[in-house]
């Protein structure tokens, strides 16, 4: 974790971060090499176990995936960097809540109502599809048909876009009228129905406690919001993140670790005064522009804009500064990541695709194989779960800020004549004095109008009613000095799919050579992330190179920089790309050289260029070079070349 | 992550694994220490937000807990000082498996048969007890009364000590025997049940494919083994660790984080040689002395001995060199973390509490205020799990060893008389002759036996069975050459339970200071694991410390490590004790005299002795603080010592 130092002088994205631009590819070009080379990518990920279906011995379980040694130590690199990036980098709070959570919880939270696809199946043998991707696939094999008129072609395109917000009598309609059946059999579909995505289990022996794991680790933060707030000793804005586990019980998994059942979330909620939401760091990223594709470019169907977050945030294109400023930080991540700057883009989500409650959102999205795939939601969720625990729990989830001077503001005062009152409602009368300390002012300004107008109102209280007349109360209003204000915070919350960026560095990290004899291909995987640092190659079996592995090794270690030994017996070319397909980023050669003058020599993956190197120099210089402290065109310059990439490789 | 230099050189745990020894309390001074400070600790843990229940304003879920800003950052830390003490240190491949798991594969494991607690009830209001543990608890009361005669005090200590090795009816006769009925409601105690203690799912829309949350993370690494050996280009022995989620549905969780339904495990399989389980580093722990709590010494009811592990190995009270090797790094790790040594004992399992297939068991017990609990189990789990894998899915799950020479062995050839047999059994002929190739050498020498000795021998395939005459085989022995042996790798697992360390570190890190005017606690962890590194606290709220207090922070935060700053209006003094309450090992003071010649007071927090220092050294030293690199001695020996504590504290 230690020394990223290079990463977190702000702005130096501009060298770091487009380290490796002059390998970039276009859009279209990234898009159709990806697809191309996708049967290579997924050989080479199962090959060397970046992961594979989990269970495989038994047939496998689809939508669960396993990170073998080289996924697992990229997926502990992404986290430490995005810690790095954002925890520590910004001052957030960690928390580290329980995946299994009670009804309650995502009841108040709208889970368990709401958190649903659309099912349809063939009722005879039981195969069930996800019915919006189901309609998308049939829409599409209808518009690839020749035979299908332009007319129909453009109604299935419109279909198709809209097909994630049908309700079930749309979709059930549509696919009759298109005489859809289910795919294999034909047998007729089922009605659609929704299938809630959660997984339910029982808490504890008694099998009453109805349970959940959690479909993100969201709720986690806000059912601890006052913990977390007194520990913030009551200051806002703060934020708090999680790295956790998220689970989705999802109907028909694909698209490998795009698609799955259980994944690494890292979220962040990020508590602030709802009638300023201006972030103290947005100047260090106003002046930075990325690919904003926003409402009115998808309506249009325009390319994205390219404009600073500062005219983003004045246009209202980007609802606020700190939506805005955790878009930045986001576009930085990836791109330290190894994503390339061609295939990111920030999408805004339509109108009708925002959750009622939500101001604004944007997601990161990746051009992959399989085309954009969005890998972070930047939403603006207002206070709506705050409210919604407040309510369920019964409990006080507001925030308090105090003003620098008292302010003077407005109010109504009731005005009971508590005479009369007593003598109207008897006991009931403390309840009514009661109702009225917690009216609100527009609640006030209708009862008010009400006396004032008609000299009556009819106040409700629970199950009863009472009629409240101008003799009882005189609504006024007046003026008090008030020294803070209570209220339930807004949360704007990046939210991150680690295992989709993990796949999406994987398929951005991967190229082909094709300046060597043989065309093969490798990995290209940002050293700071790279899931093994270096590798340490003996030229061959002979036993005096033993005692220089060791030390090579030691002396590597001793900087926490992972290394692989590879001692077997094949050539150094083959040993080279076997280090190269799993992104190894440096590799060191002890050859007879080593034995009489202690120099090995060090190979960059990327260029396939080599220096001779002192071996007590190795780790320094490969950690220098990891953290970014150092460029490989420093160690060129520092230590004298070693062959040529051709005649050893 | 990085310089974590001083912990890898081996074996110089002397120096700092023991740095805080002089502080360090005797057995029976350390329990009752933590014992009559409990409530005192629970509090601290519970107020600065280490953990609490988890769903705290819906009542809480009983077993779950969160982990707040510094829980979480110290479970952080642990889990990246394990990995670097054990994977990178010991070459280990780390893998990643899913937490939901298909039934199969927990059914050849053994857990849906037997993963199980014996369950009493109140059968009229539903509430559970965990059967063992309410014998304990009856035991103990039984004890404690003073009517009790000595003879039944006896035998209720033998029954307390052997509760949880009791089957159902045994249970029952004793509850019964003694009267025992329901806590609270005194109404019977219902018959004791097995109750299965995982959370059970479905995987899919289907409902029909059923799951479990995985009760371990073992599991996951057994089902990849044939991938992990490859991933190793087929080499043994190896090692292969999993940080991950482990689930249990305890019938009545308890004690805070020792016995939770939702916990983070630490596991290593290493898969060796069953012939050999020699451990090519074991050299380098064989003079270390741990106390060793063996069958004898729990037998005779002697304390713990204090042997070197070479004898230890060499007497055969630890089965093999591999299982004492890993029991000396878990020393070391638990050290590392803080652990007292009074409070560490490696207690071995009896032969009636180990598994049937294991052949020996270890657990690392730490000593707590409810007494010693076992934080860390080490088990030679033998071949146990992968014969099972692979009879459950009919995978080869095999590795291979080649000797350096072939090697001439003796074996059975059984000399079948094709023509006899095919006479005798016709089609099936075929079936017994492939039979043959299957036999292991000891069936064939029992075969051998009696053919020699009663002229035939009746040999079962399946359901049937076929008579063989001396005519048809001549079994002999002869001798072939061999090059490989092929077999089921044992395996050895250290399995660490990440939560009960916590727990233990908080415990034993829980101080108070008598030498200042009034008593307070303060935790001490070990820099290297701290929650956070540093704190930054300017003397007063005068706005002209503010730029010294930024620079400060980013001086810090350049070196990744973590800091708070506390900026509220209170007294230093009162801020110091907030710090060392959460265990923040440094502290940085801006005042007046910073503003003038941009020195700054560095205090730490064990010795409270502060010295001046220019702020541009303070991140640099404040690392090398962390990792060992430099001591407190050092620091002070290199700048002036400042004030003293009782005066500004």
């Amino acid at each position: 974790m230690l020394i990223r130092k290079a990463m977190q002088k702000f702005p130096s994205f501009c060298g770091l971060y487009k380290m490796n631009s002059q390998e970039e590819l276009k859009e279209g070009e990234l898009e159709s090499f990806l697809s191309a080379h996708r049967p290579a990518i997924d050989d080479l990920l199962r090959r060397r176990f970046f992961y594979r279906p989990s269970f495989e011995i038994y047939g496998g379980i689809s939508g669960l995936f396993d990170y073998g040694p080289p996924g697992c130590a990229l997926k502990r690199e992404v986290e430490d960097l995005w810690r790095q990036h954002f925890i520590l980098e910004e001052d957030m709070l960690e928390l580290a809540g329980t995946n299994l959570t009670p009804e309650v919880v995502l009841e108040a939270s709208g889970h368990v109502a709401k958190f649903t696809d659309f099912m349809v199946k063939d009722e005879e043998d039981d195969r069930c599809w996800r019915a919006d991707k189901l309609l998308v696939e049939s829409m599409k094999e209808i518009i690839n048909n020749k035979d299908t008129t332009e007319e129909v072609k453009e109604e299935c395109r419109k279909i198709k876009s809209l097909a994630d917000t049908y309700k079930e009598e749309q979709l059930h309609e549509i696919f009759t009228r298109f005489g859809i059946k289910c795919p294999g059999s034909g047998r007729p579909l089922s009605y659609p129905k929704p299938f809630n995505l959660m997984f339910g289990t029982m808490i504890g022996p008694s099998g009453r406690q109805k349970g959940f794991l959690r479909p993100e680790t969201a709720q986690g933060i806000f059912v601890n919001f006052k913990n977390l707030y007194d520990y913030n000793r009551n200051k806002l804005p703060f934020a708090v993140a999680q790295i956790g586990l998220g689970f989705r019980n999802e109907i028909s998994p694909r698209d490998g670790l795009l698609r799955v059942r259980e994944f690494t979330m890292a979220e962040i909620e990020y508590f602030v005064n709802p009638s300023n939401k201006d972030h103290h760091k947005f100047q260090n990223v106003a002046a930075m522009v990325i690919p904003l594709f926003g409402q009115e470019q998808q309506e249009l169907q325009t390319p994205p804009i390219y404009i600073t977050l500062e005219e983003a945030v004045t246009r209202k294109i980007i609802n606020n500064q700190t939506l805005a400023y955790f878009m930045a930080r986001t576009y930085l991540f990836l791109r330290a990541c190894g994503i390339k700057a061609e295939g990111i883009r920030f999408r805004q989500h339509m109108k009708d695709e925002m959750a009622h409650y939500s101001s604004d959102c944007w997601d990161a999205e990746i051009l992959l194989s399989i085309g954009w795939v969005e890998v972070v939601g930047h939403a603006d969720r207002s206070c709506y779960d705050l409210t919604k625990h407040a309510e369920k729990s019964k409990k006080n989830l507001l925030a308090a800020e105090t003003y620098p001077q008292p302010r003077i503001v407005d109010f109504i005062d009731m005005k009971p004549n508590k005479g009369v009152m007593g003598a109207a409602f008897k006991a009931k009368n403390q309840l009514i004095l009661a109702k009225f300390q917690e009216l609100s002012e527009l609640e006030k300004a209708s009862i008010k109008h009400a006396i004032e107008e008609h000299g009556e109102y009819e106040l409700t209280i629970g199950e009863e009613s009472f009629k409240l007349t101008r003799d009882m109360i005189k609504p006024e209003v007046t003026q008090k000095s008030v020294s803070q204000e209570t209220f339930y915070p807004s949360v704007i919350e990046p939210s991150f799919g680690i295992g989709r960026i993990i796949y999406s560095i994987l398929e951005h990290a991967f190229r082909e050579r094709t300046n060597v004899k043989e065309a093969r291909s490798y990995l290209y995987i940002p050293p700071v992330i790279a899931p093994v640092k270096c590798c340490v190659l003996p030229l061959s079996k002979n036993p005096d190179f033993d005692q220089f592995v060791d030390q090579l090794k030691e002396t590597i270690k001793r900087k926490s920089l992972s290394c692989e030994v590879d001692d077997s017996s094949t050539t150094i070319g083959k040993k080279y790309a076997r280090c190269d397909e799993i992104g190894i980023p440096f590799a060191v050669t002890v050859d007879f050289q080593t034995v009489s003058d202690h120099t090995v020599t060090l190979r960059e993956t990327l260029s396939m260029t080599q220096v001779r190197i002192p071996l007590e120099n190795v780790g320094k210089v490969i950690q220098k070079l990891v953290f970014s402290q150092m460029t490989w065109e420093n160690v060129q310059c520092t230590y004298p070349a070693f062959a040529t990439e051709g005649s050893t490789n």
